[in-house]
């Protein structure tokens, strides 16, 4: 790739997400609590040009790599995104983002009288309907959450 | 600037809002109505090292010049940024962000009875009491505006 076309530098440190659905940058941001106040650097290119998607979105984050239940969220708005550890510019782990069949205590239920959401310890859990746009219904009460009603807990 | 430090590459053609509060870039793409359904390519750095600034954020919009409103907004939240209008990688326009002294027309008071909010044909307007953090104050009613109520109008 020339230097012309490649939006977003090289990192030294940190972690790459890359191959991004075009315009989800955002709500990745949103996930990684990346808020006016943050420190550390951010880039991030929107509906960049991508040989595999067409478009694409990617988000670089340095000097941190991302825990697991900020890997599990992304799954559910980017699931095809791949993630890069990077150290000293290399790529030192891969790893591709994977939306499990069931998604469990990553997000609340949306009905209020559902027993995940209730006193009794009772972990949401959720069956994947569909990836894109996502659809989940809860395995207690069969509400049916979507990308948006997702995006409002991140 | 080498290569590895220059975060975000240069564009063809578009405008670059540079110098932007560190932290601020975010604001900045909320004004611009930037949202996961927009096209056209962004590329976002986020607590940029800044020799001026000490640290900086950058927005690079490709294809396309701000419109004076848009200007007016972001002086609000970035009064220190510069806009480089970029033609075939070139600069062929730089301006640098200004906030006046009152600000007419460019938001809503927040107050509901004050007279600008009225069915009368009277344009809102207040004077900058502060720049950082932002504090406007209504011409009309006296209401104090700050940077969250703000940003919750774009």
């Amino acid at each position: 790739m020339s230097k012309k076309t490649l939006r977003v530098s090289k990192i030294k440190n940190g972690t790459v997400i890359d191959h991004i659905n075009g315009g989800h940058a955002l709500d990745v941001v949103k996930i990684l609590g990346i808020t006016g106040s943050t420190s550390g650097v951010i880039s991030i290119g929107i509906n960049v040009p991508s040989k595999r998607l067409g478009i694409k979105d990617i988000v670089k984050v340095e000097g941190r790599e991302l825990d697991p239940s900020e890997v599990d969220k992304i799954a559910l708005l980017a699931p095809h995104a791949t993630i890069n550890i990077i150290k000293d510019y290399k790529v030192v782990e891969k790893k591709r983002v994977k939306l499990p069949d069931t998604v469990t205590g990553v997000i609340k239920c949306g009905n209020p009288a559902c027993i995940s959401n209730s006193s009794e310890p009772v972990q949401s859990k959720f069956y994947v309907e569909k990836e894109e746009p996502l659809r989940l219904k809860c395995h207690y009460c069969g509400h049916v959450m979507e990308k948006g009603d997702v995006l409002k807990q991140f």
